[in-house]
Protein backbone atom coordinates (compact mmCIF):
# COMPACT_ATOMS: atom_id res chain seq x y z
CA UNK A 1 0.00 0.00 0.00
CA UNK A 2 1.56 2.80 -1.18
CA UNK A 3 0.16 6.00 1.05
CA UNK A 4 0.40 3.83 4.13
CA UNK A 5 2.24 6.37 5.40
CA UNK A 6 -0.62 8.82 5.35
CA UNK A 7 -1.62 6.69 8.63
CA UNK A 8 0.51 6.93 12.02
CA UNK A 9 3.98 8.83 11.64
CA UNK A 10 2.96 10.32 8.14
CA UNK A 11 -0.35 11.48 9.76
CA UNK A 12 1.92 13.90 11.89
CA UNK A 13 3.97 14.95 8.84
CA UNK A 14 0.69 15.83 7.70
CA UNK A 15 -0.46 17.69 10.33
CA UNK A 16 2.64 19.80 10.32
CA UNK A 17 2.09 20.64 6.51
CA UNK A 18 -1.49 21.98 7.55
CA UNK A 19 -0.12 23.66 10.28
CA UNK A 20 2.21 25.62 8.24
CA UNK A 21 -0.19 26.43 6.21
CA UNK A 22 -3.01 27.99 8.48
CA UNK A 23 -0.15 29.91 10.42
CA UNK A 24 -1.07 28.12 13.76
CA UNK A 25 -1.13 24.93 15.77
CA UNK A 26 -3.76 23.03 16.11
CA UNK A 27 -4.94 22.23 20.18
CA UNK A 28 -7.75 21.28 22.41
CA UNK A 29 -9.37 23.32 24.94
CA UNK A 30 -11.86 22.18 26.88
CA UNK A 31 -13.88 23.96 28.78
CA UNK A 32 -15.50 22.45 32.26
CA UNK A 33 -18.21 24.61 34.38
CA UNK A 34 -21.02 24.25 35.95
CA UNK A 35 -24.40 24.19 33.27
CA UNK A 36 -24.66 28.22 33.41
CA UNK A 37 -21.58 29.27 33.59
CA UNK A 38 -20.95 30.43 30.63
CA UNK A 39 -18.84 27.98 28.95
CA UNK A 40 -20.78 27.49 25.55
CA UNK A 41 -21.62 31.35 25.04
CA UNK A 42 -17.90 31.87 25.84
CA UNK A 43 -16.64 29.39 23.16
CA UNK A 44 -19.15 31.03 20.72
CA UNK A 45 -17.55 34.06 21.10
CA UNK A 46 -13.80 32.77 21.45
CA UNK A 47 -14.68 31.17 18.32
CA UNK A 48 -16.17 33.91 16.33
CA UNK A 49 -12.59 36.12 17.23
CA UNK A 50 -10.33 33.11 15.89
CA UNK A 51 -12.35 33.38 13.02
CA UNK A 52 -11.57 36.99 11.93
CA UNK A 53 -8.68 36.55 13.16
CA UNK A 54 -8.11 33.22 10.38
CA UNK A 55 -7.60 30.43 12.95
CA UNK A 56 -8.97 27.52 12.11
CA UNK A 57 -11.56 26.87 14.77
CA UNK A 58 -14.38 24.58 15.89
CA UNK A 59 -16.63 24.58 18.13
CA UNK A 60 -18.02 20.69 19.75
CA UNK A 61 -20.49 21.81 21.90
CA UNK A 62 -21.82 18.78 25.07
CA UNK A 63 -25.82 19.56 23.70
CA UNK A 64 -24.96 19.32 20.22
CA UNK A 65 -23.22 16.45 21.06
CA UNK A 66 -26.06 14.66 22.75
CA UNK A 67 -28.32 15.79 20.27
CA UNK A 68 -26.26 13.68 17.71
CA UNK A 69 -23.57 11.86 18.14
CA UNK A 70 -23.98 10.76 21.50
CA UNK A 71 -27.98 11.05 22.09
CA UNK A 72 -27.46 6.89 22.51
CA UNK A 73 -26.01 7.90 25.90
CA UNK A 74 -27.60 9.14 29.59
CA UNK A 75 -26.43 10.98 32.20
CA UNK A 76 -25.17 7.77 34.53
CA UNK A 77 -21.34 8.30 35.39
CA UNK A 78 -20.58 5.30 32.74
CA UNK A 79 -22.32 7.59 30.08
CA UNK A 80 -20.66 10.62 30.94
CA UNK A 81 -17.91 9.10 31.12
CA UNK A 82 -18.27 7.92 27.51
CA UNK A 83 -19.84 10.74 26.25
CA UNK A 84 -16.45 12.52 27.38
CA UNK A 85 -14.18 9.35 25.19
CA UNK A 86 -16.01 10.06 22.65
CA UNK A 87 -16.03 14.15 22.76
CA UNK A 88 -12.03 13.62 23.21
CA UNK A 89 -11.88 11.07 19.81
CA UNK A 90 -13.66 13.92 17.65
CA UNK A 91 -11.61 16.37 18.94
CA UNK A 92 -8.53 14.08 18.43
CA UNK A 93 -10.06 14.14 14.47
CA UNK A 94 -9.87 17.87 14.36
CA UNK A 95 -6.59 18.27 15.74
CA UNK A 96 -4.72 15.87 13.28
CA UNK A 97 -6.48 18.54 10.58
CA UNK A 98 -4.79 21.51 12.37
CA UNK A 99 -8.23 23.35 14.18
CA UNK A 100 -8.12 24.99 17.24
CA UNK A 101 -10.93 22.63 18.76
CA UNK A 102 -13.41 24.15 21.50
CA UNK A 103 -14.93 21.86 23.54
CA UNK A 104 -17.51 22.95 25.93
CA UNK A 105 -18.85 20.09 28.18
CA UNK A 106 -19.47 20.51 31.82
CA UNK A 107 -17.66 17.30 32.72
CA UNK A 108 -18.03 17.25 36.17
CA UNK A 109 -15.63 14.45 37.33
CA UNK A 110 -11.89 15.16 37.91
CA UNK A 111 -10.88 11.80 37.25
CA UNK A 112 -12.76 11.34 33.94
CA UNK A 113 -11.29 14.46 32.52
CA UNK A 114 -8.12 13.28 33.85
CA UNK A 115 -8.34 10.74 31.14
CA UNK A 116 -9.60 13.38 28.60
CA UNK A 117 -6.10 15.09 29.41
CA UNK A 118 -4.14 11.79 28.93
CA UNK A 119 -5.23 11.00 25.57
CA UNK A 120 -3.61 14.86 24.33
CA UNK A 121 0.29 15.86 24.11
CA UNK A 122 0.48 18.35 26.89
CA UNK A 123 1.60 20.72 24.11
CA UNK A 124 -1.88 20.18 22.66
CA UNK A 125 -3.86 20.55 25.04
CA UNK A 126 -5.47 22.96 27.53
CA UNK A 127 -8.03 22.90 30.09
CA UNK A 128 -10.14 25.96 30.93
CA UNK A 129 -11.92 26.41 34.20
CA UNK A 130 -15.01 28.42 33.53
CA UNK A 131 -16.16 29.60 37.21
CA UNK A 132 -19.20 30.84 38.39
CA UNK A 133 -20.81 30.25 42.12
CA UNK A 134 -23.98 27.51 41.97
CA UNK A 135 -26.23 30.43 43.17
CA UNK A 136 -25.10 32.32 40.17
CA UNK A 137 -25.69 29.42 37.53
CA UNK A 138 -29.15 29.02 39.11
CA UNK A 139 -29.81 32.82 39.18
CA UNK A 140 -28.77 32.43 35.13
CA UNK A 141 -30.89 29.43 34.59
CA UNK A 142 -31.00 30.04 30.59
CA UNK A 143 -32.31 26.91 30.18
CA UNK A 144 -34.64 26.72 33.14
CA UNK A 145 -32.69 22.97 34.02
CA UNK A 146 -32.13 24.35 37.43
CA UNK A 147 -35.84 24.82 38.17
CA UNK A 148 -36.11 21.45 36.48
CA UNK A 149 -33.79 19.81 38.82
CA UNK A 150 -35.29 21.28 41.77
CA UNK A 151 -38.75 19.78 41.29
CA UNK A 152 -37.19 16.73 41.15
CA UNK A 153 -38.14 16.75 37.31
CA UNK A 154 -34.44 16.18 36.22
CA UNK A 155 -31.97 13.47 37.71
CA UNK A 156 -27.82 13.35 38.03
CA UNK A 157 -27.85 17.37 37.33
CA UNK A 158 -24.67 18.50 38.00
CA UNK A 159 -25.07 20.49 40.98
CA UNK A 160 -27.88 19.60 42.81
CA UNK A 161 -27.80 15.85 42.99
CA UNK A 162 -24.67 15.04 41.05
CA UNK A 163 -21.38 16.18 41.97
CA UNK A 164 -18.87 19.23 40.05
CA UNK A 165 -15.58 18.73 41.39
CA UNK A 166 -13.14 21.90 40.49
CA UNK A 167 -9.94 21.63 38.53
CA UNK A 168 -7.13 21.83 40.77
CA UNK A 169 -4.25 22.99 38.06
CA UNK A 170 -5.95 24.17 34.68
CA UNK A 171 -4.00 25.88 32.64
CA UNK A 172 -6.66 28.79 32.60
CA UNK A 173 -9.48 29.98 34.70
CA UNK A 174 -12.23 32.30 33.80
CA UNK A 175 -14.35 33.79 36.29
CA UNK A 176 -17.62 34.71 34.75
CA UNK A 177 -19.21 36.00 37.99
CA UNK A 178 -17.31 38.52 38.91
CA UNK A 179 -16.27 39.20 34.63
CA UNK A 180 -17.81 40.47 31.80
CA UNK A 181 -17.79 37.75 28.55
CA UNK A 182 -15.91 40.18 26.85
CA UNK A 183 -13.24 40.67 29.27
CA UNK A 184 -13.16 36.97 29.65
CA UNK A 185 -13.12 36.02 25.97
CA UNK A 186 -10.50 38.21 25.25
CA UNK A 187 -8.45 36.22 27.70
CA UNK A 188 -9.29 33.20 26.29
CA UNK A 189 -8.21 34.31 23.00
CA UNK A 190 -5.05 35.66 24.63
CA UNK A 191 -4.51 32.64 25.78
CA UNK A 192 -5.14 30.60 22.63
CA UNK A 193 -2.97 32.53 20.81
CA UNK A 194 0.33 32.60 23.27
CA UNK A 195 -0.13 28.54 23.20
CA UNK A 196 -0.94 28.22 19.58
CA UNK A 197 -0.45 30.82 17.08
CA UNK A 198 2.95 30.22 15.07
CA UNK A 199 3.70 33.57 14.46
CA UNK A 200 1.93 35.49 17.52
CA UNK A 201 5.86 36.57 18.22
CA UNK A 202 6.16 38.32 14.45
CA UNK A 203 3.14 39.71 14.45
CA UNK A 204 3.02 41.13 17.56
CA UNK A 205 6.80 42.59 16.98
CA UNK B 1 -27.51 34.52 24.56
CA UNK B 2 -25.23 36.77 21.71
CA UNK B 3 -23.83 33.98 19.97
CA UNK B 4 -27.09 31.91 19.89
CA UNK B 5 -26.98 32.83 15.54
CA UNK B 6 -23.82 30.66 15.57
CA UNK B 7 -26.29 27.47 15.89
CA UNK B 8 -28.82 26.17 13.25
CA UNK B 9 -29.11 28.94 10.51
CA UNK B 10 -26.19 30.67 11.90
CA UNK B 11 -23.61 27.82 11.23
CA UNK B 12 -25.17 27.88 7.83
CA UNK B 13 -24.13 31.27 7.25
CA UNK B 14 -20.86 30.60 8.73
CA UNK B 15 -19.81 27.27 6.52
CA UNK B 16 -21.04 30.02 3.69
CA UNK B 17 -18.55 32.46 4.66
CA UNK B 18 -15.70 29.41 5.33
CA UNK B 19 -16.58 27.73 2.01
CA UNK B 20 -15.51 30.85 0.27
CA UNK B 21 -12.75 31.22 1.93
CA UNK B 22 -11.62 27.78 0.63
CA UNK B 23 -12.82 28.07 -2.90
CA UNK B 24 -14.52 25.16 -2.70
CA UNK B 25 -17.74 23.38 -0.89
CA UNK B 26 -17.88 21.01 1.76
CA UNK B 27 -19.13 17.64 1.04
CA UNK B 28 -19.26 13.65 2.00
CA UNK B 29 -18.14 10.92 -0.54
CA UNK B 30 -19.03 7.64 1.20
CA UNK B 31 -16.61 4.85 -0.44
CA UNK B 32 -18.61 1.50 0.04
CA UNK B 33 -17.28 -2.03 -1.20
CA UNK B 34 -15.67 -5.27 -0.04
CA UNK B 35 -12.89 -5.56 2.46
CA UNK B 36 -9.78 -5.40 -0.19
CA UNK B 37 -11.76 -3.73 -2.76
CA UNK B 38 -9.55 -0.41 -1.85
CA UNK B 39 -11.48 1.61 -0.25
CA UNK B 40 -8.61 2.71 2.25
CA UNK B 41 -5.78 3.42 0.04
CA UNK B 42 -8.30 5.10 -2.61
CA UNK B 43 -9.61 7.61 -0.19
CA UNK B 44 -5.57 8.25 1.09
CA UNK B 45 -4.77 8.76 -2.91
CA UNK B 46 -7.75 11.27 -3.21
CA UNK B 47 -7.00 13.18 0.10
CA UNK B 48 -3.20 13.45 -1.09
CA UNK B 49 -4.10 14.62 -4.58
CA UNK B 50 -6.97 16.96 -3.12
CA UNK B 51 -4.82 18.16 -0.48
CA UNK B 52 -1.92 19.47 -3.18
CA UNK B 53 -4.71 21.26 -5.40
CA UNK B 54 -5.67 23.08 -2.00
CA UNK B 55 -8.52 21.57 -0.61
CA UNK B 56 -9.65 20.99 2.90
CA UNK B 57 -10.05 17.55 2.78
CA UNK B 58 -9.81 14.49 5.52
CA UNK B 59 -10.06 10.30 5.72
CA UNK B 60 -12.12 9.19 8.19
CA UNK B 61 -11.29 5.40 8.05
CA UNK B 62 -13.62 2.68 9.24
CA UNK B 63 -10.70 0.81 10.79
CA UNK B 64 -9.67 4.01 12.51
CA UNK B 65 -13.30 4.64 13.75
CA UNK B 66 -13.65 1.21 14.90
CA UNK B 67 -10.39 1.67 16.84
CA UNK B 68 -10.66 4.79 18.34
CA UNK B 69 -14.23 6.70 18.60
CA UNK B 70 -16.14 3.63 17.79
CA UNK B 71 -13.72 0.70 20.28
CA UNK B 72 -16.94 -0.09 22.11
CA UNK B 73 -19.22 -1.55 18.68
CA UNK B 74 -19.33 -4.79 17.28
CA UNK B 75 -20.13 -6.63 14.35
CA UNK B 76 -23.60 -7.44 15.36
CA UNK B 77 -26.40 -5.50 12.59
CA UNK B 78 -27.07 -3.25 15.28
CA UNK B 79 -23.74 -2.37 16.29
CA UNK B 80 -22.71 -1.60 12.46
CA UNK B 81 -25.55 0.37 11.85
CA UNK B 82 -24.40 2.30 15.05
CA UNK B 83 -21.10 2.26 13.85
CA UNK B 84 -22.20 4.00 10.19
CA UNK B 85 -24.31 6.84 12.46
CA UNK B 86 -21.49 7.71 14.22
CA UNK B 87 -19.41 7.98 11.11
CA UNK B 88 -22.24 10.23 9.64
CA UNK B 89 -22.42 12.21 12.68
CA UNK B 90 -18.36 13.02 12.96
CA UNK B 91 -18.37 13.68 8.83
CA UNK B 92 -21.00 16.43 9.49
CA UNK B 93 -19.22 17.99 12.09
CA UNK B 94 -16.21 18.09 9.34
CA UNK B 95 -19.11 19.60 6.83
CA UNK B 96 -20.28 22.32 9.14
CA UNK B 97 -16.36 23.58 8.69
CA UNK B 98 -16.26 23.29 4.69
CA UNK B 99 -14.44 20.36 4.82
CA UNK B 100 -14.39 17.10 1.69
CA UNK B 101 -14.85 14.32 4.02
CA UNK B 102 -13.70 11.10 2.55
CA UNK B 103 -15.51 7.96 4.66
CA UNK B 104 -14.35 4.53 3.31
CA UNK B 105 -16.07 2.21 5.46
CA UNK B 106 -17.48 -1.65 3.69
CA UNK B 107 -21.21 -0.30 4.71
CA UNK B 108 -23.17 -3.57 3.46
CA UNK B 109 -26.47 -2.79 4.00
CA UNK B 110 -28.16 -0.93 1.64
CA UNK B 111 -30.95 0.21 3.90
CA UNK B 112 -28.53 1.29 6.39
CA UNK B 113 -26.36 3.38 3.97
CA UNK B 114 -29.29 5.01 2.53
CA UNK B 115 -29.88 6.47 6.32
CA UNK B 116 -26.40 8.04 6.36
CA UNK B 117 -27.49 9.11 2.67
CA UNK B 118 -30.55 10.77 4.65
CA UNK B 119 -28.69 12.02 6.99
CA UNK B 120 -27.57 14.66 4.22
CA UNK B 121 -28.74 17.34 1.55
CA UNK B 122 -28.28 15.69 -1.64
CA UNK B 123 -25.91 18.17 -3.35
CA UNK B 124 -23.95 17.64 0.14
CA UNK B 125 -22.97 13.66 -0.43
CA UNK B 126 -21.95 11.46 -2.61
CA UNK B 127 -21.72 7.09 -2.54
CA UNK B 128 -19.02 5.70 -4.49
CA UNK B 129 -19.21 1.81 -5.40
CA UNK B 130 -15.64 0.47 -4.66
CA UNK B 131 -16.51 -2.37 -7.42
CA UNK B 132 -13.79 -5.46 -7.08
CA UNK B 133 -15.31 -9.35 -6.80
CA UNK B 134 -14.85 -10.86 -3.73
CA UNK B 135 -12.29 -13.42 -5.29
CA UNK B 136 -9.96 -10.90 -6.47
CA UNK B 137 -10.53 -9.43 -2.99
CA UNK B 138 -9.73 -12.61 -1.64
CA UNK B 139 -6.97 -13.20 -3.72
CA UNK B 140 -5.49 -9.72 -2.25
CA UNK B 141 -6.13 -10.04 1.45
CA UNK B 142 -3.87 -7.57 2.46
CA UNK B 143 -4.92 -7.70 5.82
CA UNK B 144 -4.88 -11.59 5.63
CA UNK B 145 -9.07 -11.33 7.22
CA UNK B 146 -10.65 -13.52 4.29
CA UNK B 147 -8.04 -16.36 5.41
CA UNK B 148 -8.97 -16.09 8.68
CA UNK B 149 -12.73 -16.05 8.23
CA UNK B 150 -12.71 -19.15 5.78
CA UNK B 151 -10.97 -20.63 9.00
CA UNK B 152 -13.65 -19.34 11.09
CA UNK B 153 -12.03 -17.42 12.97
CA UNK B 154 -13.80 -14.11 12.26
CA UNK B 155 -17.15 -14.17 12.20
CA UNK B 156 -19.83 -11.76 10.90
CA UNK B 157 -17.38 -10.99 7.62
CA UNK B 158 -18.34 -9.52 4.43
CA UNK B 159 -18.62 -11.58 1.87
CA UNK B 160 -17.59 -14.90 3.32
CA UNK B 161 -20.53 -15.14 6.23
CA UNK B 162 -22.33 -11.73 6.15
CA UNK B 163 -23.94 -10.23 2.98
CA UNK B 164 -22.66 -7.37 0.90
CA UNK B 165 -25.44 -5.45 -0.61
CA UNK B 166 -24.28 -3.54 -3.71
CA UNK B 167 -25.13 0.03 -4.32
CA UNK B 168 -28.14 0.13 -7.00
CA UNK B 169 -27.51 4.09 -7.68
CA UNK B 170 -24.26 5.06 -6.47
CA UNK B 171 -23.26 8.41 -7.80
CA UNK B 172 -20.07 7.04 -8.56
CA UNK B 173 -18.42 3.55 -9.10
CA UNK B 174 -15.22 3.05 -9.96
CA UNK B 175 -13.97 -0.36 -10.33
CA UNK B 176 -10.35 -1.46 -8.79
CA UNK B 177 -10.50 -4.93 -10.33
CA UNK B 178 -9.28 -3.36 -14.19
CA UNK B 179 -8.66 0.06 -13.73
CA UNK B 180 -5.35 0.81 -11.70
CA UNK B 181 -5.36 2.69 -8.71
CA UNK B 182 -3.74 5.54 -10.58
CA UNK B 183 -7.05 5.63 -12.56
CA UNK B 184 -9.23 5.31 -10.17
CA UNK B 185 -8.09 8.05 -8.17
CA UNK B 186 -8.21 10.09 -11.30
CA UNK B 187 -12.03 9.27 -11.97
CA UNK B 188 -12.24 9.97 -8.56
CA UNK B 189 -10.77 13.52 -7.95
CA UNK B 190 -12.40 15.31 -11.34
CA UNK B 191 -15.85 13.77 -9.83
CA UNK B 192 -15.21 15.67 -6.32
CA UNK B 193 -13.89 18.74 -7.95
CA UNK B 194 -17.11 18.61 -10.95
CA UNK B 195 -19.49 17.97 -7.60
CA UNK B 196 -17.58 20.70 -5.03
CA UNK B 197 -15.38 22.90 -6.33
CA UNK B 198 -17.08 26.72 -6.25
CA UNK B 199 -15.11 27.57 -9.65
CA UNK B 200 -16.01 24.60 -11.55
CA UNK B 201 -19.88 25.63 -10.44
CA UNK B 202 -19.48 29.16 -11.54
CA UNK B 203 -18.01 27.69 -14.99
CA UNK B 204 -20.81 25.49 -15.54
CA UNK B 205 -23.04 28.34 -14.92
Amino acid sequence: MILGSIKGEGSAIRRKAIERMNGHRGGVVWFTGLSGSGKTTLSQHVEETLFKRGFKCVVLDGDELRARLNRDLGFSEEDREENLRRAAEVAAMFLNVGFVVLVPMISPAREARDKVRHRFDPKDFAEVYVKCSIEMCERRDPKGLYQKARKGELRYFTGVDSLYEAPILPELTVDTEDTSIENCTQQLVEFIIRKFDIKSEREEA
